[in-house]
């Protein structure tokens, strides 16, 4: 059993393979050597250095920024450097809840780097003294990730919407869990990584909240983004958080940061220190 | 209100007032240059150099080293350098549950700079669905922090007994849980922080853990480490935290992880993330 082996591997990166991306004076983002060729063909918007790139500082508003790495982006999508387009800005700050510096299509997110934020939910239920949780099978057809375990909700977070909303959203689009039973999650914590990928680097937070249902509620695939659900004992989560790759990475962050806060990993357990830390880096 | 300004305040220090201690090659400490001269008095035991201290490597084993450096703080107690004795030895190891190098007074933890362990518990109650958490204040005669505020019970961890054991006995002779009840906690974080205080620094970690109390239930002060107790509606505690410093320093960390976990610090609060990873340094 190794619960770090899982925090590990979130955070898998070489920070030599990026050059820093810098808008208004602000390090928001990491760019793959091998990205900076194609960026450098819109030297309007891009300045490209050995060391770090920059964008053009004559972008000076949100709208214009925006306005401008969209242009590229579209072009990188068209010419299949950016995988699955989804047609959902994000937005890009120095920090979370600071007002933006320009919103971009959330795909684009791991080639240059930047944080992205999500929801994720940790939906479980009770028999009688016994905790089950209920796990998603992710879509075979997902752009990302198919067919892998997921939470039972989870979702990133678009601009302009708030996290409660979202989850609200995310709970009756993905798991027909209405919302005045979604409204009754907790926000619990927040797990951090940085995990590099092949289109680039992921340096994202995920808001983690649980939400204890009915014993006798039952998910609905409402959106078509979830293939199934399951409902497993504890046991049966940890065994397969800790012994396999079966759930989308970071989703073994969010169950990990459950078991911790509600006892199930024990701080006896030799890395628990360890991997109590890793949960936010 | 500033939780973090609390998460701040148990992390002020300068290391550039330390040099590193070594025992066995490894850093387990951090000596303030104002106490190398005493130790420089004991050159069997201390090597002190203008970058290091380590202690000396003829001392092979856990009883060898235990008793040279016994023999030296007791020299440093008799002549009022390390204050408030407790005649209580902890474990001084490369991490929390390894095999321990040497066994050391608690009370010279801060002048080594080395890393204590403990484990604080929060005690709530509820009255409805309004959680009130139980509070103590610490007696006016304790040796350290008399008189401020606590968590219910809390005690730093000896060498050669487990956490939970070490808890239940916490929660009888501090506020009188008999052992059935006190085995219902829950073990559910840890928090850590890097204190400089005037003996030296605090690098220490608490586990912690939650216990909700039967709504009739009343602590008792057993051992008269606690002055008194009181059960404050979660809102007075969060005032008293955010803005006062009538808590025990490190305790205001461990009610803001209680906090942050049943959701009372929403993560629309500015700070969130900040607050969330400055539980852990």
């Amino acid at each position: 059993m190794s619960f770090l082996d899982r925090v590990h591997e979130c955070n898998e990166h070489d920070l030599t393979n990026f050059r820093p991306l810098y808008v208004a004076g602000h390090r928001v983002g990491w760019v793959q050597h091998r990205l900076v060729a194609r960026l450098e063909r819109f030297p309007e918007v891009f300045r490209t250095g050995p060391r770090a790139i920059t964008l053009n500082p004559a972008l000076e508003s949100f709208e214009a920024r925006s306005a401008a790495v969209k242009s590229v982006l579209e072009q990188l999508r068209d010419t299949g450097v950016i995988p699955a387009w989804r047609d959902e800005p994000y937005p890009v700050a120095t920090s979370f809840g600071m007002p933006p510096l320009l919103q971009m299509e959330r795909a684009a997110f791991p080639s240059l780097g930047m944080r992205a934020y999500g929801v994720h939910m940790n939906g479980f239920s009770r028999d009688g003294n016994e905790i089950k949780m209920w796990v998603a099978r992710r879509a075979y057809d997902k752009p990302t990730f198919p067919g892998m375990l997921d939470n039972m909700v989870a979702g990133g977070l678009p601009i302009g919407i708030s996290l409660r909303h979202n989850l609200i959203k995310e709970c009756g689009e993905e798991a027909g869990i209405p919302p005045d039973i979604a409204a009754r999650a907790t926000f619990a914590s927040a797990i951090s990584y940085c995990k590099q990928v092949r289109e680039g680097l992921k340096p994202d937070v995920q808001f983690v909240c649980d939400l204890e249902l009915p014993s006798n509620f039952e998910p609905q695939t409402v959106d078509g983004e979830v293939a199934e659900f399951y409902l497993w004992p504890i046991d049966r989560v940890m065994d397969t958080v800790a012994n396999t790759t079966e759930f989308k990475f970071n989703c073994n962050l969010v169950i990990i940061d459950f078991l911790v806060r509600h006892g199930f990993i024990s701080p006896e357990q030799p890395d628990y220190l360890e991997i109590v830390a890793g949960l936010r880096q």
